[in-house]
């Protein structure tokens, strides 16, 4: 008898998705007597029972595709930390469907929200797989997500360009790079770029040292400035206050990009025309690079594998290179940081290049 | 005896500009016995004798370099309307360092301001010729300026990867493509990229008239609307103000970016939620398109050609396809704005993509 | 009552052919009470009957595709000059489907061979428009064709990064480039970039010109030499053959590839490593460049154009930069090779480029 | 008193040369009082004693360069097996010039010859460390060599693109990557790029059993079959030959290629048509991509860690994702074939590509 494999995308869309769709499916169908269950825009055509039988053909010519075959959506619960009615109804209509719709086990490929929610119905007794996506690179417990490389490549492409007119207009460019909580996107592509600094939501910022980075430069006969922030980037007082009056403080500012405050500041403090790019959700969007289709790939056929052995309530990974898998309930809700001591940051400083602190 | 020709780059940086030079330089080595003198940062060199006999090696392996190799600096006069005294002294100055450097002639690569001062020299007595660059296509008499289809490519690129992420969040998304007075670039980038509204600065919109694309759209299950937007579209009530009430009207809003405030008035009107890419200056970085360098070595043989044949104030055009020239008096000052009967226009209108209008 | 548009692709894959077809039926379903048929697989689609009544949601999100949604296949006719009984069938055979089809008119979207067959069926009584597409750039009367110039990036874009390893092991790189009959795709290539020789079928070469360039080179310390060489390139002896005598002796060389043959004849004759690149049918493949995702759109939107007009047995073109269209009987069958005199090959004879002759 | 540091590139030109030479240099000039030496075109310059004192301002703006400011050249050693008397000059000659330079140390990057040369240095006293560049992956002891990851983006493209033209033409597409001894380029790209058959110099294949794939794949009513093979790769009756015989085997082929021996072969058993594509040095040559940016840059930072450490007689390596170092002694000499049973491979065969085997 056939295994029934449920499959849903949820969160953020990525590059990757439907590469690693089809590694699951691909792999399912060669290595497993599998019928693959396609649940439509996450976790809500699980509540509703809104899903198809997939047929074989759908799952070729996907692998360069960017988005998500199966639709997505964010996260089902309003507020995860406290189980109101309303989740423990969504939660019980999710175990239903499961069983309407008869499926052995069902693959989850998505964040930090994906996973909180397939940690809750492994728990309640599904048989669950987690697959790490995010452009963020920020679920504990694996190397690197797919999704990541794609989008280092889009932001340092946007740098590169960037070189140019800094140098022949003499300016300072800053260029806001996606990451509220995780500079892991910032600190990759600001290095691979070629930034003068680079600006994390882990490590505030003090903007008079960034200020000295630019006279010094032009006391070096450097006539640009290249700077890489992070959307969640923070200054020092920011991080002293706590988070609701932070956020309470951000929306009050001229400016809502915090690109624009950094240039406004450093053309006030050093008189150097200062500009902008805010390239925005671009860095999310087409084909995933050949690095992010093997990963993909990998993850894909590996949470196939897990399904042949019946192993359950996990999350594929990348440690230390090597592709394995981690218990979701040691993912779930654990963020990743950049630690201001991980071995990209010092390489950057030992190059010169600041942090702002 | 050789002749001696000098070459300046003025204005924004613009794909292109490199090849052009080489163009110029080669042509002129190999079809005259050639000087090359380099002036450094546009008429600012030239008022400040600032420049250098250039090397033939000097102009290897610079084709596909984006930038400049001389540098650049925008047009010397604050007013070129007004003949004022700074700006008499200017000219003097350019006149005897064009003598001090025994120029035969004058290359200038530039946009309408290079030209305008390129047309005020060739009236001097001085023997000019231009060359029209600027990512714009606004100089007139040229079916093309080069470094247009560059930059069109990038904004391209640019809505392509928004498409994927419009379509899975079921947003809207505005996209900020430069040109302040003219709108080619997001005309061409717009229909290449398969926006569904396209604003220009030439055609006053209607942000209702947006707002209802938004609605057709939702009715027809298009979950998404990708709207290329202009920096310096107007809507069609700023298009009834002066030129300086508009200006301090815009000085006044909240969002400085023309697309932060379409997006909040969409989002407003249609309750779909909107949000925007502003990709900036990378529009103008980068090694040139094919396209690009193809003309831009057109433009630098031809201007060679016409020196060749003692021929002066000119400027080098793409007309009807074939290169030729215009009369630099016939060029300065002329501005090309998109006609709203262009037939890119049309075409576009014919696809069902709306202008606003 | 609605017009019935039947629509196919024919002959070699081409970027931008979806992008055209999106453009034709979008136009026809704004600007006239249209239905479209999709015919399959070209004109064998139409002598067999093979086709679907496309729904509105078919042309959506192709604009960007490579190949084409509609399939294609080569030319119907063994020899198109003979019109054998078996090609009199077929002729009778599509007149009867078009009949059978309901169709008002049929809008073909191809090269050469596709053109003779339009104009066929034209002369036979049908409504006929066709589209000039093929990266060979090689159809009369239109300034370009639609996928040139995707394929002159494609191909400067692989000469771009033969450079680097040139220029680092002192070598002679040999790129060959598309193009039986026609040179311009390596024409424009090499140009773009920065190819020191360029081959070409219309101008026959002299190996031993070639070699003196790479001493040339080497006397001036250039220590690597790049040549851009079409597939249907031929020396001055081959020239003077005849062509059945030609392609025999063609058959029985060692190598295949001209490139081959060129760069064994330039190894031994001047002693410098060489070697060759032949990026093949990727000259071919991938989405459409801006340039002629707007072009196609344009093309696509004028023959809906023609079709309102009832104007039939034409051909869209690119006429001095302007959408216009030429009849088909004028078309049908008239080569388009580079002019020895044409302003690209000039240009480039004037910064040193040889073409071996 | 500064430390003098020597840096030479040798063999094979890579994408992230400047990038890792501009990591070293960066490092030292922030972290030690270094003084840096380029030597010229790899171990020749050090045997010739051609070398300048480079100045910091050199190593601006060569981050996103291809090749390497250094040159380089092949192996100093015509047999690096025998210690030839020629061999011992050249030994004896570096020595000498590495004292008349008053080197401190020096930092060699290059691949196996390169690495086998440092080691026999390191074993005369000489301080050296190696860092491991090649788009070939095959260095013993590290994870990733720098260049590997551009050149699977390049290899990848080039497989993208051949696949509209594949599927709309009903071919059968051999693509031959570069690889002669080692696989990991064609197992990486042939994963990413969707390939249907993969062909290593390390599992060797049988034609009739790739046949039988096109068959297959015919009978699922899949009209095309994308092929990836090295340019090494051999057959099952090839493998059984001792090296010399097969070389000679190889030398008598009508196709000197092997992807036109394997498309010819193809062409002979199914009837199905069959091109090749041979992207050649395109693979090696450009920017490098963010991936190899990142890591070049750590690996330069990492050996001037290493001198700063007094640490001598290693080559930096990435070790389960870890910048770490190995013995020069350890990895001189040492393969790194594709293992048959690595987990790019496993995931490849589960999602049902062939190896020929």
């Amino acid at each position: 008898m056939s295994i029934r494999i449920g499959i849903l995308t949820s969160g953020g869309d990525c590059p990757g998705l439907n590469a690693a769709i089809r590694g699951v499916a691909r792999a399912a169908y060669q290595t497993l007597d599998a019928e693959i269950v396609g649940i439509r825009a996450g976790y809500r055509g699980l509540i509703d029972g809104d899903y198809q039988v997939m047929q074989q053909s759908q799952f070729s010519g996907i692998l360069t595709m960017g988005g998500t075959i199966l639709g997505t959506s964010r996260t089902p619960f309003r507020n995860m930390r406290v189980v109101e009615e309303d989740n423990v109804d969504k939660v019980h209509a999710m175990k239903m469907n499961y069983r309407a719709m008869r499926l052995d086990c069902l693959v989850t490929l998505g964040g930090n929200g994906t996973h909180k929610t397939a940690n809750l119905l492994a728990k309640e007794g599904l048989n669950v797989i987690g697959l790490p996506k995010t452009i963020d690179n920020d679920i504990f417990g694996t190397d690197f997500t797919f999704g990541f490389h794609t989008a280092v490549d889009i932001a340092t492409d946007v740098i590169d360009r960037i070189h140019t007119t800094a140098a022949s207009h003499s300016r300072c460019m800053v260029i806001e790079i996606m990451g509220n909580k995780a500079g892991w996107l910032t600190l990759y592509a600001g290095l691979a770029g070629g930034a003068d600094v680079i600006l994390l939501p882990e490590i505030p910022y003090d903007i008079n040292k960034v200020a000295r980075v630019i006279d010094e430069r032009a006391r070096l006969n450097k006539n640009f400035t290249i700077i890489a922030v992070a959307e969640g980037a923070i200054t020092v007082e920011e991080a002293a206050m706590k988070r609701k009056e932070r956020e309470a403080a951000q929306k009050e500012y001229e400016f809502r990009h915090v690109s624009q405050r950094v240039a406004a500041a450093l053309e006030r403090l050093t008189g150097v025309e200062s500009r902008t790019v805010i390239p925005g959700h671009m860095q999310r969007g087409g084909s995933p690079c050949a690095y992010d289709r093997v990963l993909s790939t990998q993850f894909g056929v590996h949470a196939a594998r897990l399904i042949k052995e019946g192993r359950f309530g996990l999350t594929v990974a990348l440690k230390n290179g090597t592709i394995g898998e981690n218990k979701l309930s040691d993912v779930a809700g654990v963020p990743k940081p950049v630690n201001p001591e991980d071995q990209v940051v010092k390489a950057a400083r030992d190059i010169n290049v600041s942090f702002g602190d």
